[in-house]
């Protein structure tokens, strides 16, 4: 088991992975300004990740408070919470889990028989529910896509949606260790994903960790392969799925998804349900974090770019439903049209 | 004037590739065989560049042969250009260029007046015509070429097709340079193009040093930019190109011409008639080298990728002729059907 991260007696543990896969090493988070950094940094990514983190993060905040009275603790909370808001824009999964994590609060703060003390034990059991339920979704999308992968063949992913990207077994890396275990016969392709190489560096060592064939490639060489017939199938996570489809994910996916379309290459989504913003109507309305430029115009400290050159570097895109052959879910697998198809689940559920 | 090349009394100077932008430093070839070197190496790239230092090897060889006779030359010649040959194999225009060396020795050598010394000068003599011609063809596409380009927009271009591509102005980035000598405002987009970041390091350097507006960004990024209005134009070179028009050129490319189609933005290419040849049917036929993995898993001697990870890296890729806008050559602006039009200009040219 890969260890993304994990609630400890001394605060939260999370695997670097600005480090990986030169080095294996641990951050710990002891406060929850900690945790903020931890996710502003990148050493957790990942949408279903940083959405546990945040979580982790307000039980911390929650559990370390030096507050006397309930009082004085909610006006904390809503401070924890902000702060863990403001570390990254796009993927909903961060204020999916801050807002469960607050809601649970003001469920608890106004029950006649609160505690301080049990606010915390129901504050860090909640967090730890949703590792747990992070991990359960991950394995029932592997259960729910595992077919629609090839029985053989080249299967490309972009970024990564993995073990690193979730609490454990990944999303779009899931439904692959699914396939395999149910003996499909994959060779994965893994986008290097500039510029922060999340496929070179870390969808290649959670693979080659469980021995599944992979290759990385320049994002750039997507089209070659496909037009050479060396890829049957593409799976991707998401940041966030807006109530029509359109899916935000990491910068570059919106171009895979076009270039699937021509060669006629399926394009699989695969996320939990916390992934999916039926308040945002349209992939147009979800806000693109822009990251600094030092991630393109650097690497490992060195300087691959002219002094003063001028750099963009959005973080995410924009996949409009047109282009995804499926989103897979925990729920199971919906295909257009997206809209009721998303209605319909989340009404079941709610029902249910 | 950027010293890509330069033919010297000591040998043939080549300003050093690699070391861009962080260093300005030159390597000079005393031999064929360095020249050679050169060229595997990348120190210069660029298939009219590679086309030109291969000739100045060829002359290079000649001047320094120790010969007696010009059979001894003959035969060495035939070394000197097969080594020059097996250097790279995709941009024709190495094999144009040995190819016109090596014709113009053996019609020396049969010539009654025959000297070494007259077959060294006139070797040499064609090699420096063939370094003007190429500068002369660059400004030709630059003319016919600048008013395909927004008056006022953005111009992404992949790779460096520049002065530093060629013996100087540029094909792709000549276009460019003619169409803001006249007065248009462009913004340049330049793909960082891995796994060489022939963009990011080349096309940036020579861009700024002509104070053209530029900007760096991922090849994944392309598709959003696009997206979002920000490219109004595409213009790459090319390393070969087909009689049916099929074009390959530096990998991803052949991406970069589907998102162009799926948005609507014109894909041009700007490239020398040495660059076409009508002796290779089809896209398909054109050999595409496989460069090593240590292109993709290091950079600048740090480890990218966890270790014995699998990579491909195709250096080219081809562009079918229908996502072609149009070619611009020194010889004027042809667009489809391309097997016609190519074919149309080669008559004129041998009948002109």
């Amino acid at each position: 088991m890969i260890p993304t991260l994990e609630w400890t007696s001394e605060g939260v543990r999370f695997l670097d992975q600005t480090k990986l896969p030169l080095e294996e090493t641990y951050v710990l988070a002891t406060s929850y300004q900690q945790v903020a950094d931890v996710i502003t940094t990148m050493v957790v990514r990942g949408a279903p990740a940083i959405g546990v983190a945040a979580a982790m993060g307000v039980a911390l905040g929650v559990t370390r408070s030096q507050a006397a009275t309930i009082g004085d603790l909610s006006t904390e909370v809503r401070q924890i919470c902000q702060v863990l808001a403001a570390t990254r824009p796009t993927a909903v999964n961060l204020f999916w889990a801050i807002s469960r994590m607050e809601e649970l609060f003001y469920t608890l703060e106004r029950k006649p028989d609160a505690t301080i003390d049990g606010i915390r034990a129901a504050m860090i059991a909640e967090a730890l529910k949703m590792y747990d339920q992070d991990i359960a979704a991950c394995r029932s999308m592997g259960a729910h896509g595992a077919s629609l992968l090839p029985k053989e063949g080249g299967v490309l992913t972009h970024c990564n949606a993995g073990a690193l990207a979730t609490c454990g077994y990944g999303t779009a890396l899931g439904v692959i260790r699914s396939a395999v275990e149910q003996g499909s016969k994959i060779q994965v392709f893994a986008d290097e994903t500039r510029p922060f190489l999340q496929g070179a560096r870390l969808t290649a060592w959670e693979l080659m960790h469980d021995g599944i064939p992979t290759k990385v490639i320049c994002d750039n060489m997507v089209a070659s392969l496909m037009r050479r017939g060396k890829i049957q199938a593409v799976i991707v996570g998401a940041d966030r799925i807006a109530a029509n489809g359109d899916v935000a994910n990491k910068i570059g996916t919106y171009g895979v998804a076009i270039l699937a379309k021509e060669h006629g290459v399926p394009f699989y989504v695969a996320a939990p349900w916390s992934t999916i913003d039926l308040e945002t109507a349209h992939g147009d309305d979800i806000p693109i974090e822009e990251r600094a430029a030092v991630e393109v115009t650097h690497h490992a400290g060195k300087q691959l770019t002219p002094d003063g050159v001028g750099v963009e570097n959005p973080a995410f895109d924009v996949t409009p439903a047109k282009y995804v052959t499926a989103i897979i879910t925990e729920r199971g697998v919906l295909r257009a049209p997206y809209t009721e198809a998303l209605q319909s689940l989340e009404t079941a559920a709610v029902n249910g």
